[in-house]
């Protein structure tokens, strides 16, 4: 349960009665009546009405909206609504504007205009926080802290002066003296030593690529300069009110962010989610970036926080979703261990910049949109799932995500810049080659529940374990995988793996070092592929499949060859391998081979491991499995624009119709069913 | 006439002699009589030179230019020289360089360096014209003055603090208090309500998208501080000569200026135009920017104050205009109200950034070049057209056009970015969409005299009114366009239009508000297409054609379906209406269709509202009529690259050849005639 | 010889210790030995190390260093170390630090941060030069002296307030007064002119294009800012070592830096070469560059100074040279004149951001890798090469490079902004056009050697000279141009060529003004293609070719026509010339014909001036010849995938394998052979 003030799956959305005058109000929480919403986020943008001049407070309206909800049986997920200052913040104090790179000072006028090592902005909003916490803490329509928003989604990273004090005392922090400093970044290259603390910086704009673990450091003290935020934040709420669950909004796949150390210290996980719905394959990211969350919150519930009922505004071009998605993609979410659904917003602005962005409540009178049908129609379904809270689903497969890894494969003067871990949501274009999705794409369409994991959690509930270009790898990491095999699990691992340590210096003694023993072979170097270019891989069955982007030059010592390379000078060189390793397997893929291929090896590892592959579903149409003590949840949800009959292998009942299935689930367009089995 | 002085269709060009040795001087008045010139603008360019250190005058070469232009009875457009400050004003101000959103500096080395805002460059620019007016306002020669140059080409804002400061005070004066603001503004948005006049900031580079309406006044706002330096100079010239016109010379749809506001402070529209001789529909943007000129000045004749005679050199790749296209697209403008045709620039640069940019006198010698012959061809020609002067056509349909609506529809944060109002003739690429230009092609082609006019305007002489993406819209004008139909106007509106208030607020009571009553319909919703995205719209014939980029989903309430989407979630559901509202009828087209629709349907439209369509002139002929009180003239235009045999209505003498024609007119490729009729 | 401490081919490498720890040292020096390692580069990137404090200095490394190489005969190329001044540089001199155009700082953190005309690097640079000369000047490893690195490869201007002054004395130097500069720099135009020396600036970031002339002189101002820094430290180590050999490494045709005036100030040439081993012309490419070294250096033996043994890591993807491409492209080198192959670099870093740049010793284990079985092949051909030390090549064709003339060409503002004079190697996209490429391509494909050489150098020794694009062009190389062809010399010129002197103004009295006389034509116009625009020319046989970009209107004066345009406006207009002058031919093609129409062009004026053409090869066999006094050594080259055979004049022997061939050769994919002939 996400908060013990509201027993049931949450269902509201961001509510911003600021922008509105008060006689809207109470056509507010009768609508929301009217949509079952149980839980609404407030005050998240609200800083510049709460304290509209330096030191001057304004809280009225805020206790007449509170009571309001409470009247109403309505709860709050209340923010502290530091993620956007006042513009009087930089006014008093200048230098607490972010400023970029190349040096370009970001302006107010937007949000989020403020640096993560502001001295002034922590102070001014930790005293605001103090504030809320100290008015609201006993409000009975309390529920849930919110805290910020979306840290890091347009300033994620800061290169003033200020920043550069803050990230030599974290540099400190980590190497205890310049010596340290100076070998873990390699600065003998390029003339690069440093001699006193002071002359080291942000990297900012330079005359070529900036020192590599300078870069990754950078990443890593800019996360955790968020998180420091989030922290001072939460110290003040928890004092407060030990009791009130406390969550920040993550944004999915968000690379500047590392979610695994955040995530350790949130009562609740949530999410902001925004599929393209012009993209075909959205509800396979969406599904990736639900398990996600499930994962980072150790299989707990979690909450959907955000996402939009029709559009979003901040696209070049905003497809809709169609009649159904939106239902389909919130209980797609609940069914990968999501226990609330929200949105942004509750009501559709008439002015600022998100104007355009869909609402539960629209523009036009809510009755004659099919979205406010939409909306109450998820509303009453989700009324009727109030017992498969705390129902939890297994994953046997897991994909190893980590964000250093992430950090250190994307940046500059690699052998391909094509290798990329994830196209997040957020971003413009999508890359030919998406190291994640490549593998959870073949597993979600065999439908295989699938958790990502940190490299050196514990995995010993797995049978299968993937690790999609590992380059960068603690020691730890390596001897927990390598521990895992031993035991008898299932390894894939793929080309440009446990190359670097954590410093991002290269592992001598021969690619991939701590794994060699383990994968049973060599590889002397790494053939990268120019755009447009194919090789093709051939099974031992003689079947060819295309591929591209890299090749690895494979000298097996000991492991089994599956598939060699057609053509190019390596041509019959050792291109996909498999090792047994103490009780285990270890398969290593040299190649980046058309989806078919990883799709045929991923059934054979998943048969060998004994993780059952559901072939029996319709293309298109996904199922995912839930428990509880006493019962079990089925989900199928049809992502197809046309009806599908679903063969099932024993009656059911549909707890969103009340209908009995006897052999088998019809589903309209865009339908879902959550059945009841057994 | 365009200046009294000056009794003739004016001929010349912008004329720098300030690049070349007195020899020259005398050798170009010689050529422009042999080529008829009459006018010459002098001056543009020739701060630095008129006062080479500051307080420092020289007007010797000046005087002797005048006097040797009188002397050989051609006048002078003399213009205040203030277009680009010398190198000095920046050493002294450098506050008065202009800044851009990012904070970058724009240094002297090229032209219009200054910020709008900027006292010193108001100050030393003052004092300029003043010492122009004193010494040239009686001198014989002078004939007009032009004033500065192309406002805005190269910098047509300012983010400087000095710009700031302007800004606020122009706030302070359209809003009157901070509350008014910040309601207008939409401040209660993303927290940023302003609490002091001191934090408005123009919209420098933010995080992410900055505030809609702020980016929106300061649209306004950068136009109107251009424009109080173009009053700043008129007040001083036509303090101290009264009687002389005053004009500045504009660039066709030039977005950052509001034309409107411009030219009813000017005596004479004047425009420069550089259509692309690459683009095979040059004509038709070119005879669009035309018609803008002469609705800009309300029917009165203006001037095409640069062209080029085969080159420009600012494009990539700079096509030549063909033999002929020079003299055509001249034609062109005179048959579309100009009554001046000039070029930039009279003699060819030898140096500086415009070397190659083509000129009357071209850098090989004259007699040697094609251009230089039809310059002379030209110049022969329009001595032959002095009977047409003070001629007028009529046009009985309108577009309308608000730079308010412009800025506010090309805002970033939309459904949809590829809806635009205009692709620029500045514009280095053209969008799919282009709002005015769908429309304005059809009718061009079927010949139908074009106005364009302002949604607030007096459109009680129009039978037909078109309002492409009229998103923004003043009460006035809603109130204006329901009354030209209800008076018995037929109106086409298409998707988009309606949508929000003067402050870019969504005008609330289903989509479109102020239009639904006139329309018979309501908009439920917008569904943007993806790139490469068709559906097909399907009218009550049965016939289909094509459509892209957006979708309306429209509820008819009184209004008749003229066509349905063909496919999508939305099919069969209605794209085209019309609807009789008051004594007129109302258009709405909730689609973007292949332009064989939109030519059926504005052809359609023509006929009801019994406006005569063109349709026996050749494809590529266009044919434009203008009449003085006791005679009507009819341009004939061959735009093809083969002669073609024109039919006519009745005998008529070509003025320019002095033939008579019978029943058919021959021109050759790109030829040209202007018959006498009747 | 380059130089007289090593009368051997040299071989070898940049030599980093300072990122390895002392026992690897030993390591190094073994697997030197092994692979024939003569000469190795030392010290680059060192100046942190050796200066780790301001005035702070630790030589003992190096002494080490170099004590250990000449234990082992191990000679050294000693650099001075000022290529990356150490981080507390900029501390301690901000204003050191270079800005770009737009006002952003470059900032440590990767290489080459240093404003060329600061002060305090200077005076640091010069100190630490100083104290290398004194040091080791004596030291008996020390060969030759290594400048410096790579000058301007990332900052090759800088716009900062202090280059600003160094601009303003440069061009006191050049002009003297003011009034002489404002007539070089056309400052009439735009109103530009200076009335003071300190008005002048960089040609920063302005509202639209700058002054061209400005945009020239500060590309000159920039190379000889470079040079002056080089001829500092020259004059430091030529006092110290007079009889030393001092280099600094080129980059090919690398367009920031006038190697024509570097080059006579060297003892030495030496050149980084990295070809893109995913173009499948990069050795056509290679040889052009390799040409350019020899003509650099008058012939004289050059080094070879970088190139990688199979990948780089700062292209987007890194594609491998092939096995035995790395040898092949180094024969190709001292076929072409060079004496010295060495590669960046000795070991291959395992931190840094070039860690994924193949080196001499890999990662892997060397004798498990293929590239140092490759290096250690090579090392041992080299050691069979010594009998060609001093053995010179001829060329009878020279193509005519000017700096000056390529700056002028692709600055901004051109009829065409397609015409370009080199796609540089660093260049990340490669223009349509690329002036010199165009016809080095079919001279390197029939076997003929060129040189490059000034407009103004000596041309005696040539029978056909081409000068691609000379647009810029001096009153002396005209000349010089003209006397060549009197004097019985074949000239090949194209279009856009003699338009401007040397400040980039049109010489006026018709295209192309000093040639007109020469060519016995006359230009009218140009014709600047769109980009898909085709057109032809057709030959006098009636053939016709494809051709795009530009079309010269050609007035013949006494040439005679080969080959006239097939349509457009300009149909049957000549396109190609022929002239008579002197004892001599002058070519002339107005148009850019496709490869085959030059290639056949190019073999019929090799025929004519008595140059041989080598069709003998087969296609992808490079044939090159150097002799000695009294020795003729035949490279011959297999750039295909597939072996090959090719024919002998005669009996020769194959220097690197001893064998005896005698009427073919046999040759391995990618193989090489130099025969002993006769």
């Amino acid at each position: 349960m996400i908060s013990p003030k509201v027993p049931h799956v949450i269902y509201g959305g961001d509510y911003n009665p600021e922008q509105w005058p008060e006689e809207v109000w109470r056509e507010d929480v009768r609508l929301m009546r009217e949509a079952n919403v149980n839980l609404v986020s407030v005050g998240i943008f609200s800083w510049a009405k709460l304290e509209p001049r330096p030191g001057e407070h304004d809280f009225g309206w805020l206790d007449r909206i509170l009571d309001l909800l409470h009247d109403n049986g309505i709860m709050a997920n209340l923010a502290t609504a530091t993620a956007s200052p006042p513009p009087w913040l930089s006014v008093l104090h200048p230098e607490s504007l972010p400023v970029t790179e190349d040096g370009t000072i970001l302006y107010p006028g937007a949000r989020q205009h403020y640096c993560p090592s502001s001295a002034a902005y922590k102070e001014r909003a930790a005293d605001l926080v103090g504030r809320m916490a100290g008015r609201y803490g006993d409000h009975p329509a309390l529920a849930m802290w919110h805290v910020n928003n979306e840290y890091g989604c347009h300033v994620a990273e800061c290169y003033c002066d200020a920043s550069a004090v803050h990230f030599r005392g974290w540099l400190r922090d980590r190497y205890g003296d310049l010596e340290t400093l100076n070998e873990a970044w390699g600065t003998a290259f390029w003339s690069q030593g440093y001699g006193d603390w002071g002359e080291i910086l942000p990297p900012r704009s330079a005359p070529t690529f900036a020192n590599p673990t300078q870069q990754l450091d950078f990443r890593r003290f800019s996360s955790d300069a968020l998180l420091e935020l989030y922290e001072m934040e939460k110290g003040i709420l928890r004092g407060a009110t030990p009791d009130v669950p406390i969550t920040t909004n993550f944004m999915g796949f968000f690379k500047p962010v590392d979610y695994w150390k955040w995530a350790a210290r949130e009562d609740v996980v949530s999410d902001d989610s925004y599929p393209d719905p012009a993209d075909p394959e959205a509800h396979v990211r969406a599904a990736a970036s639900r398990d996600l969350m499930r994962s980072l919150g150790g299989g707990d519930p979690w909450v959907l926080m955000e996402q939009t009922t029709v559009r979003v505004n901040w696209r070049r071009r905003n497809a809709p979703k169609r009649p159904g998605q939106m239902r389909l993609w919130s209980l797609q979410s609940v069914a990968r261990g999501a226990e609330g659904i929200m949105f942004f917003q509750w009501r559709q602005s008439k002015a600022g910049a998100e104007k355009f962005h869909s609402a539960m409540v629209p523009h036009v009178e809510p009755k004659e949109s099919r979205s406010w049908h939409e909306v109450k129609r998820l509303g009453e379904d989700l009324t009727k799932l109030d017992s498969l809270l705390g129902a939890r689903g297994e994953a046997r497969v897991a994909i190893l995500l980590d964000w250093n890894n992430w950090w250190a494969l994307e940046l500059d003067s690699k052998p391909s810049m094509d290798v990329r871990m994830v196209a997040g949501s957020h971003s413009p274009d999508r890359p030919p080659y998406d190291a994640i999705y490549s593998f959870y794409k073949p597993l979600f369409e065999a439908n295989v529940p699938v958790d990502f994991a940190h490299p050196e959690a514990d995995l010993s509930s797995y049978g299968l374990v993937i690790a999609p270009n590992l380059y960068l790898v603690t020691d730890e990491a390596a001897e927990n995988i390598k521990g895992f095999v031993r035991e008898g699990g299932t390894l894939l691992m793929n080309f440009f793996s446990g190359i670097s340590d954590e410093n991002d210096h290269v592992r001598l003694g021969g690619y991939p070092a701590p794994f060699r023993e383990l994968l049973g072979l060599r590889v002397e170097d790494f053939v990268p592929m120019s755009e447009g270019e194919e090789n093709r891989i051939v099974a031992g069955d003689g079947a060819g499949y295309p591929c591209d982007t890299w090749a690895d030059l494979i000298h097996p010592e000991g492991a089994e060859t599956l598939a060699r390379f057609a053509s190019g000078f390596y041509a019959d060189c050792t291109a996909v391998t498999r090792n047994a390793f103490g009780n285990g397997l270890a398969y290593y893929l040299g190649a980046r081979p058309s989806g078919d291929y990883t799709d045929q090896l991923l059934r054979r590892l998943c048969r060998e491991a004994g993780i059952e592959v559901n072939a029996d579903a319709p293309p298109g149409v996904e199922v995912v499995r839930r428990w509880t003590g006493d019962a079990s949840f089925l989900f199928v949800l049809n992502h197809n624009e046309e009806a599908v009959e679903v063969g099932l292998r024993g009656p059911a009942k549909d707890l969103l119709t009340g209908s009995e299935h006897e052999r088998s689930l019809p589903l309209e367009p865009f339908g879902a069913a959550v059945l009841l089995e057994g």
